[in-house]
């Protein structure tokens, strides 16, 4: 018999992974490169990179190859579906193209359903339940959403140095902290850089590892900030299973992104946030981009939750250290 | 004798007005031009503004007019100081340049100490106690600050309608209200709109009309945000009222800005937020432009609280409207 081979891609802001995997969830081939959200860097770029990642990951093959079922996913790309097709995805047989949300799910969980929490630079919520529904919750974005991000955890850092200089707040160690990140000498400051035209939003985003730091030292006002963002979180949570009524079983949740790092500083206010017993925080089982492949395996009637694949997943994803 | 003339000036975002009066608190000329912040339009448009505004505000007297003392009051016009004197003033003994807060602080309250919150796209207040100290709290922008203003109320109305899409919120009629103003079909719509380039943060700002026109209506989500947006600013006045130690006899604080337009609506959840009994909410008294040209008489060492003063200054600027 001739073997079946699957291509998942999970890219995005920063990056994109390509992984090949066959047909009993082997994986064969592993593939980064730079970013592919078209939303930020244009289609082209978002193309090249989604190429380059295929081109490493399927660099041990010989010859040209023929996937079965290809998944990809990554935030912005839907509206180019037709060209991911015809330029990229000439030697597939079943495509997947969608955003970065089912992806992230089936990953963190390796389960059809459950809920997932993603917080990174911004925040949202996708819960599937027993039924097949979806709900998608949250992701509306620094300027009116994202509580519990890394961005919105920024902002409360930098709210707490404001507080503390009009001497309304308390002593909080992020005010030298935050000082020396931005490279300023006065909290005043903060003004003239943050509303600059050229300030990006991922600089307040990367101030949540110091309130991070800080509140392993510690510091009230930080600690404050995590428990704020972890019921911030839990309350995503809480809404998506009112929403789904997933009141039918155990269900599991997880919490993922660049926040989850902080690990038992949020899990533990999360976990206590969590309104239903029947709601189980889990670790995240894999990383969105097998979350990605398992998409292609189904995509082609595999069977993806069965012990083996998933183990044999989890284990040839190890042999490719990047 | 020869006659003293003064020049105040208040200027912005949006427009620079002009007035001179005479030693009496006369008010002999008055000018509007166009926008003067030179953070926004820079300095050279800045400066052609206020000088249209001296021309027309002059236009009635009869050759090279000779200030005693002149003020301009624009935000971010500090550091054009000594152009603005070579370029602009140079007919003018006394001079006084800063940002808008001082101007703003004595048109509204006609008194040398007390309390003004000004509450317009931004939000910060100033308070001057008996003894001459000065605090000034707020306004560090819609990112990280300005709680209670036109622009996070609008932000409110936003998330007010995003909470009730989301099935977790209550009913609005801001929905909508919110989705007609900004020719959506549908609340998810609002992401593409609102994180485009050329979106204008004035848009949200302008919202708060639409919040007030529902709360008027007794939309309880509408309500809640005027009432939030109210505690938010009393918070000010009790922080200052704090800072500046405050309770050596009474004080007057005034509510100014676009905020205030909602009248009674947020004064009376404002004025029941204020905490100590010795702070009587007053209405602003004068325009801004009179607290201008109340600055450039204080620096000729003229009395302007002596109540004469104040009535030719409030009684002769109705005869120039505009």
């Amino acid at each position: 018999t001739i073997a079946m081979y699957f291509l998942g891609i999970d890219g995005g802001g920063t990056k994109t992974e390509a992984l090949i995997c066959d047909e009993f969830g082997q994986i064969i081939g592993r593939g980064r490169s730079g970013p592919s959200n078209p939303l930020f860097i244009g289609k082209d770029t978002a193309f090249e990179n989604i190429k380059l990642s295929i081109d490493i990951a399927s660099r041990y093959y010989n010859g040209n190859m023929f996937f079965d079922s290809a998944s990809i996913c990554i935030p912005g790309i839907k509206r180019y579906k037709d060209e991911v097709k015809t330029q990229l995805l000439q030697n597939s047989k079943n495509t997947y193209i969608d955003s970065d949300e089912l992806n992230a799910f089936y990953g963190a969980l390796a389960k059809p359903f459950g809920i997932v929490v993603i917080a990174g630079t911004g925040s949202f919520t996708v819960g599937i339940n027993k039924r097949g529904e979806k709900a998608v919750l949250g992701g509306w974005g620094p300027i009116i959403g994202d509580e519990g991000s890394g961005y919105h955890i920024g902002i409360c850092g930098l709210k707490s140095i404001v507080m503390e200089y009009e001497g309304a707040g308390v002593k909080t160690s992020l005010t030298p902290k935050i000082m020396k990140e931005l490279g300023l000498k006065k909290v005043p400051e903060l003004r003239r850089l943050i509303y600059s035209k050229d300030f990006d939003r991922t600089i307040i985003a990367n101030l949540s590892n110091l309130v991070h730091e800080s509140a392993i030292e510690g510091d009230p006002a930080s600690v404050n900030i995590v428990n704020t963002a972890a019921a911030h979180l839990a309350e995503l949570v809480n809404r998506v299973v009112e929403q789904l009524k997933m009141y039918d079983g155990d269900y599991d949740a997880v919490l993922t992104g660049g926040v989850s790092n902080f690990k038992d500083l949020i899990l533990v206010p999360f976990t206590e946030s969590i309104e239903r017993e029947n709601i189980n925080i889990k670790k995240p089982q894999y990383v969105p981009a097998i979350g990605s492949l398992m998409i292609a395996l189904k995509e082609s009637g595999i069977d993806v939750y069965a012990q083996d694949i998933l183990n044999s997943l989890n284990a040839t994803y190890k042999n490719f250290v990047l």
